[in-house]
């Protein structure tokens, strides 16, 4: 029996950290990305009158940009009605009906563009588009009870079970950007239709079975996750992003069809994340070169490419997993994504982004190659951007953070699930639960419940945490059944759990396979990552090094916002000598600030790990 | 009054390190270089035969590889007479005498392959080429006096001098490529036409004074060394071998026309290199991008390119700087780069090559890009090759080997200047001086002078040695005057001079401004840089820790044939988790072998610079 996801329609998110990040999405973020997608012509686009020698032609993944912004729209709404960004949505999707093809074919540029190329190139995203506007009809239909758009895709989606799954008449049989499965299973729930979760199921069995054609001329089939059939699947691989996609709906297949080899094949893949491919922001996709996974332990800071949308795909994987079983470290990994890799990829003031998120910055190197024209070295990017021609990640993060309460609460018949500390209440099977909770800054939850007498209340223990953490249940020293990482709490009639985790700061060492973080640490303070930044420490910041025991206090750092930290550390005496027989080090002070908050004052250098004694 | 360089020619090695090395070129490296050159159809380009249509078309460098060949069998032969090799040679000489033209230009390429494209494009190499055979025809001259080639390469020196300095009529003012100002000096001292002198000068005092057309597609001028005059250079730049061989041609003229402002400026030039960009190793170019030198204190060990050509030059430059002035770290420099980033250049077999000499190999992340096709990220090759496509580096160690003893001894009036420890006999001012070294492995040197009552004799004092050498004069401890790093004696009419430094192995650290050598220690042992190979220890070298206080043992390597060193060290404990809490280490021992000698036991992880506690 799967444990069920309380969706963020049955959650609200009360004050704190999390309520301030959904009023600033709401406030400015989704309209400075509708903005930026107006500037390019994203949205001119579905009048479908783009012509050749006209500006802005259209991308073949323009429909998925929109689409998701849509999505962005109706999970706001959904909790807080706003009629004008409504508007603009029905705007969106009346064009969408109108320019929908009798059989039910939907996309740009394969209309305006290249209509004769249609599903002839599985690289091409039409699939992935079409699971993007499927995932925007069923949240605005869900939001609104409009069904207009859903009634378009459930069109759309009927094409594509005819072409891919009857007649198999497309040129390829599996899409080589994943999307559509989970977007399916989504459908399925919304309609109840089961064909789409068949024609999810259909996707999955099918990919890595037979040879696609035509076979890329730039990657093998790793990088499409078609080396072999899914089931067979060990290790994440090939363009990250994709991969976590694909992986979230086979978790979604293994779960709705009880498919143990499905399962099995989804907690390998997921464990080789977790033991050999994340970085310690839950980070994912090593290198820029193919965008994707790499060999295990290979986890360069400088180059990391870490996209937002790849530690939001991974929490679409994890919070999958934690419904097929019971295990503290999906959570983690979510917690680990939600206040590192997946909100660096916005600016504290919510208007630009992060594609690649970079684990370092050593600026001295951006200039290097200082006199080449061409073939210089490629570097990530050090300060956001409000748009990119490949936008992918904005209004990703647009639909993440309005939609963040899916991620708090799991149920099944006899328990409620506590898989992260947000400040929120919801009804979950009857049982009126409110969390009171400090996150990040402060470890202090504090649970109510009301109903639910003589069933349990579970909540997950951070492994940060996991030997040191208080619980008073109503205000008493109780007996509490640990499991797999979560805690079990029975339940009266009314029941308050007061717990406090150790967040306090502290060393993270990697793993001796991880060459590039031998003789560093990272510091983590409970569920945030922090990182050391030249605004406040100068530049070459592996001039520092943290002692063996970490000796810190916390300073407001009124600059960025956000609660920073200032440790002791020794910092190598300046020299004149290029090599040196001897090495001195000086007593000095090191600030560090949550790795989200970095780059947000200005180009300069960063790292999260540090050099350590 | 500048310090006389004693030439190989009166120099004589003796039994020992260098006189192995010497052998081993003699007897192998020239001969396999002299096939491989064939293989590619080098020497066969010399008969001007090549047509459209045939294999092996002509490069535009190609002159200058065989060039260098033709150097290298001269000064082979000058100590150890092989008709063999010099019939060898006058066949080419022969070929180069009947193809050169009437008015005296000699260029294969632009002969046979574009004859309209002579002097029209200074990246082209041609007066590169030129200098290489004027390098080699004054070397033949000098080892057989045969005046065949010398007498082809002054006529095309004389028609050069009319071109770029009476006429002004290429359509560049300076090469691309420097090497010919340099070996205009050689031609000079050869013949005593002080018109060869002057165009060394010409082409000097031409650089970066007007804009060269046309303008480099890829590069700026900084590529060229020709941003700006060369008195006003202040940091060395752009592509290393060039950069370096232009430096030694402007010490050259300094030299030759106690030019203070040219002098200073390659004391300035020389010193960026000494304090900011070189390795450890003394390799130079820190990156692949532009074969070249970047920003100070830029000296990532993986992707180090640091061409064996560059450290090389690099010795052209030093050893003029130290006819300058004396200053024992131009002998430093030296001897680091022959026991170094030169010797790592060959095989322990002596036939094959590098062309890059990485300071780190980790080769679990050669494989990152799994899945692509193309766009591979681009690292140094890990294994030595018998030739190149661009091959530059074999010939100029077959020709660095053979006249090593150029960098041993200089003189002025007063004093006999010991630079570099090598065993060697010479007769120098009428003095005849025997020197038996222990270097590398051991630091005692035996010098004895027979002759020179009253005058002097100095010798350099390693920085490694700085405070911890004796040295006693006929068996007594003896005052000694210290200048610049070189000690002085004063001869009587027979003087034996025993010296000891201090060549115990020692950490040694880099710059803090140096981030990718932070928390990380380097191991000396006097002249050579150590190296662990995974060959020994195991793959992932950053899993050691070499602990505050060295302690070590030596340990014959009978694999390499050189002297490992075995020295205690910590390795991180092996871990599942991908980070944690703790960190623990076991105590352990890591063997390490000089650098020269890496990478001669099949592919394998290698690092100079280890995680140092």
């Amino acid at each position: 029996m799967s444990i069920k996801q309380v969706s963020f329609r049955d959650v609200n998110i009360l004050d704190g950290f999390w309520k301030d990040r959904q009023k600033l999405n709401h406030d400015v973020t989704i309209h400075s990305v509708r903005d930026r997608f107006k500037d390019t012509g994203r949205f001119e686009a579905f009048k479908f009158n783009w012509e050749e020698g006209k500006t802005n032609k259209p991308h073949f993944f323009w429909d998925s940009d929109v689409a998701k912004w849509l999505e962005s729209v109706a999970y706001i709404i959904e909790k807080e009605p706003d009629p004008l960004l409504e508007s603009q949505v029905d705007e969106v999707v009346d064009l969408i009906e109108k320019y929908q093809e009798e059989n039910g074919y939907f996309n740009i540029y394969f209309t305006v563009c290249e209509p004769d190329k249609r599903f002839s190139n599985r690289d091409w995203h039409e699939l992935y588009c079409a699971g993007h506007l499927m995932e925007a009809a069923v949240a605005y239909y869900n939001a609104t009870g409009k069904d207009k758009f859903l009634k378009c895709m459930c069109k759309y989606a009927d094409l594509i079970e005819k072409i891919f799954k009857v007649e198999d008449s497309a040129a390829f049989h599996t899409p080589g950007h994943e999307e559509i499965e989970l977007a399916l299973v989504k459908l399925y729930h919304c309609t109840g239709e089961k064909r789409y979760l068949d024609l999810s199921k259909h996707f999955v069995d099918k990919r890595g079975c037979e040879r696609e054609v035509p076979e890329s001329h730039w990657a093998n089939d790793i990088y499409y996750q078609s080396e072999k059939p899914c089931r067979e699947m060990t290790e994440a691989n090939g363009h990250s992003v994709r991969a976590c996609y694909l992986y979230a709906g086979m978790a979604d297949i293994a779960r709705e069809f009880e498919d143990e080899e499905l399962k099995n094949a989804c907690k390998t893949i997921f464990d080789s994340i977790y033991y050999k491919k994340m970085y310690v922001t839950a980070g994912l996709g090593q290198s820029y070169h193919g965008e994707g996974f790499t060999v295990p332990y290979d986890l360069q800071n400088d180059v990391a490419y870490t996209e937002t949308c790849a530690s939001i795909a991974l929490v679409y994987f994890a919070s999958r997993m934690q419904q097929l079983e019971l295990n503290s470290k999906y959570g983690d990994v979510i917690e680990r994504a939600i206040y590192n890799g997946i909100l660096s990829g916005v600016s504290l003031d919510g208007k630009s982004f992060f594609y690649e998120n970079p684990l370092e910055i050593m600026l001295s190197e951006h200039k290097r190659n200082i006199f080449l024209k061409n073939d210089k070295e490629r570097r990530p990017i050090t300060q956001r951007l409000e748009v990119f021609g490949c936008s992918c990640c904005p209004p990703n993060i647009t639909r993440f953070i309005p939609s963040i309460g899916d991620y708090i609460y799991g149920a099944d018949d006899e328990t409620v699930y506590v898989h992260q500390f947000i400040s929120s209440d919801a009804k979950i099977n009857g049982i009126d639960i409110s969390m009171k909770s400090g996150y990040p800054y402060n470890g202090k939850i504090s649970i109510k419940a009301q109903g639910g007498n003589g069933k349990m209340l579970a909540f997950r223990i951070p492994s940060y945490s996991k030997n040191s953490f208080t619980a008073l249940v109503n205000g008493k020293n109780a007996e509490l059944t640990i499991k797999n990482g979560y805690a079990f709490v029975k339940l009266n009639s009314e029941t308050e759990i007061s717990i406090t985790f150790d967040i306090s700061p502290k060393k993270v060492f990697a793993n001796p396979l991880v060459d590039r973080d031998a003789g560093k640490c990272a510091i983590l303070a409970g569920p945030l990552v922090y990182c050391a930044e030249g605004k406040d420490n100068g530049s070459h910041l592996r001039m520092f090094r943290v002692p063996e025991t970490l000796d810190y206090k916390f300073s407001d750092n009124a600059e960025t916002g956000t609660k920073a930290l200032i440790i002791k550390a020794e910092k190598m005496t300046a020299s004149d000598d290029l090599y040196s027989f001897n090495r001195t080090y000086e007593e000095t002070e090191l600030k560090i600030i949550p790795y989200f908050a970095f780059a947000n004052r200005g180009e300069t250098d960063m790292a999260v790990w540090l050099i350590s004694k």
